[in-house]
């Protein structure tokens, strides 16, 4: 059972814009990417057929605060941490932490996420979606992180 | 003094995913892009130089709670509701509205954002950037909405 | 039958890089939706179903030359022009201008591209994709540019 | 001096559209990214200031043929190898291939690119661009690939 996962990227250049950084919204495809990455590592992956029914998990809340820029070629960590479980859902938390570029300088936290992830099936004939438990080939490998953890993630940077 | 506005777009093809549906990151473009145009429709732009300064206004908070699914070709209706009015910040909500497709359908409210993004002042040979009180230019023509209004919104759809 | 559209689309802020101009994959976005909003003028849309078979235009070919850059908030023209007729394949000229800020701004032509693309069928059960004919209702209204506009077109700007 | 390069990448969730397939706009942003690990790997970075001018590559064409889709969670190896070199630019061609996911699958290739993109120096004061020679710290370590390779290259998959 895990409840977190690392991974790092490199800020590539399409990624900024006009103001020099990386531009907001690609912190939430980042986010997902660590999330996949996450499932991935647990031998699962986020698009899956149930029983003839193919499963995903949309997003039905996703926030981030900003505390400092990326730039071009910074590497950034995304830290998962999972801050809750329930029978149809997930509420995963973001740490992402600019690594140093070099000996003189500091690896700094620059943002916070929070994404709320429901899985759904989907009738293919209908196109409908609904919610449903999550296959326990999923829910046996991810449990919700330790109160202590959470608790000192809450304390803050 | 305006606290509202709003702006419709038509979904693109590049904005859908695997699942069909708008890609979960492309609100947070259509808030930002909806807050331009409410800049734009009051005469000022979001990137301008105050006193030989080049403004902007990075964000510190984003999150969208995601109700329905948006697909290719829908028309979006995105209201822009001035929520907080600060010296050196704005907070802005924003109602994700699906238009009609034909008389046998229905508008409905698909999501809702809040963004809170603050007026930085870049110095171009040093490469900081520090928050700065919002020119009076952009500051004379915004204020916050009227309370009623908050609370119907807080009220929920 | 036509066989030229232009629409007109702003600069988003999000779609600039940390040079300060429209990122060059913007342009084949552009093209993209003015095909798709090309269709719609003619009462089609680029995905149909057709005798229980979903029918999409996946691209084959795309290039653009780039002249000129655009630039945040610059209104920019996309005109299309359909340069050949195929059975199966439609290519598409596009060219970008650069529309006047001001009485003192002159409008300029910014970039030219080019996309092929085909139509094709896909089998929901198997998950393949195969070329298929135009279905009657595209083909009967759409038709390849006279030879003597698409001989100017080459003449050059 | 160097002519090729390889690196690898996952595809993500928000890199594919509705048809179940990666947008075609990501393959341009694929090769630029491959294009700026090329220069990495060299110990060079494709944002430098030269002589107290920001140097910048923007591009000035870009094509991609594109022969089989990819989907999510594919691993598509990007193939750089130098076409041209002049005195202000180079000319690349990128092969993209599909790597196996498993025992019983091959790896295709899925699509051929090129990009030309031109040196140029900005004046921060002035705003304006110009294609200059391409810095020597660069050009040292960059040659065009061998004509036998190229024309390997040309014969086709």
């Amino acid at each position: 059972m895990a409840f977190e996962f690392r991974t790092t990227r490199l800020v590539e250049f399409s990624e900024t814009d006009m103001a020099g950084i990386v531009h907001f919204t690609n912190f939430y495809r980042y986010m997902e990417q660590a999330e996949h990455a996450f499932y991935r590592e647990l031998g699962i992956s986020v698009v899956m057929d149930v029983e003839g029914q193919r499963i995903s998990f949309p997003r039905v809340h996703a926030s981030c605060d900003f505390r400092k820029p990326l730039r071009f070629e910074d590497t950034v960590e995304i830290r998962v941490i999972v801050r809750e479980k329930k029978a149809k859902s997930f509420t995963f938390d973001f740490l992402f932490t600019r690594l140093p570029r070099g000996d003189s300088d500091q690896s700094e936290e620059v943002a916070r996420g929070r994404m709320t992830v429901v899985c759904v099936a989907k009738d293919a004939a209908a196109g409908t979606m609904k919610a449903v438990d999550i296959p326990r080939a999923i829910g046996e490998r991810i449990e919700a992180a330790p109160a202590e953890l959470l608790a000192s993630l809450d304390a803050g940077p």
